[in-house]
């Protein structure tokens, strides 16, 4: 199996910067989570984007879909921002052969408390064992794409449908 | 999806006891970790054994292969210690209709540096995308059970084949 | 020994809110990290203001010394973003029989790394040692008020003169 | 100031062995500790002992004494278990010139919930602003010497007079 972890930016890579008094996204911190959990799967990282996931628009959506095409490998892990992850799945519904698994984070990394690190493991584990398709995987749960949104409110994940 | 969670000890539970200066499996670390990631997956927890793993024998494998057999989940998580881990795996091998995944942890729950919360989001994400059979997830990777061994020397888990 | 905790915001409470992607000042983390660490000393909060320190001017600062010159409590610790931290310290000088200690952090407090909680309890041991005058705890060292400047470059605390 | 750090060992610096499922005093946790505090001012490590504090002995309180004496700096800073760490600070009352603050912690540093940092920065902010004796360092509370006793029961260190 060969992986690659695409970032797009969103409140998982958010770090403080001191200086600014601001907050940031900054690099990945998948590096740092799979070398804490001892990962020996093989992985590449592609930082394409830092963007608070409100920020996207579609060409953007356009580039990332073009990475997941062109992309030699088979399985593909993309961290993103909670807000339009849902609509980020959707449009990448239809690539033949990928199996590809977006997750994300409502706290940074970076904090103590945070379900980033289980989020990532969650999307490691679901993106090796599933077949091809394109899920988003939060709140415990992998969702498959096209049926699943963010409820703001509630601040979680739900389905759309009843599954 | 239906879950259970079985617990049966190991490092990933293990707690510090000042009283009496040691170090003892404590109650099961899953729904303190649960709650932090905002897992809405329902689950059932099932505390079945508090022993290090090499404590395990033929008798305990036999006690988690009947409550895996007669549980009304079909998808079950197993907390384990590593050391054993892969002989409970195997010694699961051949229930039918049920996705069982073993997972664990090097480093307990309670350290601030720790792969547990990793490993119980990897066991998770594979747990409900995974077709029926017993699997191991450590080192961020799924392995199926009878073709994985600790390699205690370099402390990490690895296949026994060329997959 | 009567100790008052006022808060005055600061880098120190700052927190996340996924609502808005925003990094605002929180409440206090000064009653968790307490009872964290097993404080047994009796002390009472008083929430003042929750501002960055770039914004607290003049009045802020009339308003902060008034409540220390009218507090029944004669030691007392001030959380405060570290801006402007040295500037608030030297307005305090003057306020007869009272041990006042200013402290805060680079990094915030819910971070998982993170200098506010060495820093809480570096200026609560300095606060019950110290004869009355003002101070400032940062960087592990205890800095009396008006001889002291924040390196912005270096991103730490140090003296002005030659100690 | 010339600061030194005296290590004998304690639940403060106990780690997890994996390969033997054992729990042993490790090295001193102060450097990474320090060293996320920002801490500036400077400080000599001399690692002493390893040992559970019910195991110190009078030849071992002799041996500390022996160094404390014997140490170039005026200012001591010492980890150590807390069964007897009281016990300990008596014995080392009556030298002459030097400050000597214990501490230690009832959770162990590489815990995630732990008293550990905050209990370094109460001592390292008491012995730079304390008169020369001997000081205990725990519960947010800096102790004389010989006033003051662990309670088993409750788990905390408290006054034997009133003060």
């Amino acid at each position: 199996m060969n992986l690659l972890i695409l970032t797009t930016g969103g409140t998982i890579d958010k770090v403080y910067f001191d200086a600014s008094s601001q907050y940031e996204v900054g690099t990945s911190t998948v590096p740092a989570v799979f070398e804490e959990a001892g990962v020996t799967l093989p992985w590449r990282l592609e930082p394409l984007m830092r963007k608070d996931s409100l920020e996207l628009d579609d060409n953007d959506r356009a580039a990332i879909r073009k990475v997941c095409e062109g992309a030699a490998e088979s399985h593909i892990l993309i961290t993103h921002g909670t807000d339009s992850m849902a609509v980020t799945a959707e449009a990448l519904v239809g690539i033949a052969g990928k199996t590809i698994v977006l997750t994300g984070a409502l706290a940074p990394a970076r904090f103590r408390t945070t379900d980033a690190i289980f989020n990532l493991g969650l999307a490691l584990g679901a993106v090796q064992s599933l077949t091809p398709g394109v899920y988003l995987a939060m709140n415990g749960t992998i969702f498959p794409a096209g049926k699943v949104r963010k409820n703001y409110q509630a601040g979680r994940f739900e389905r759309t449908d009843t599954p």
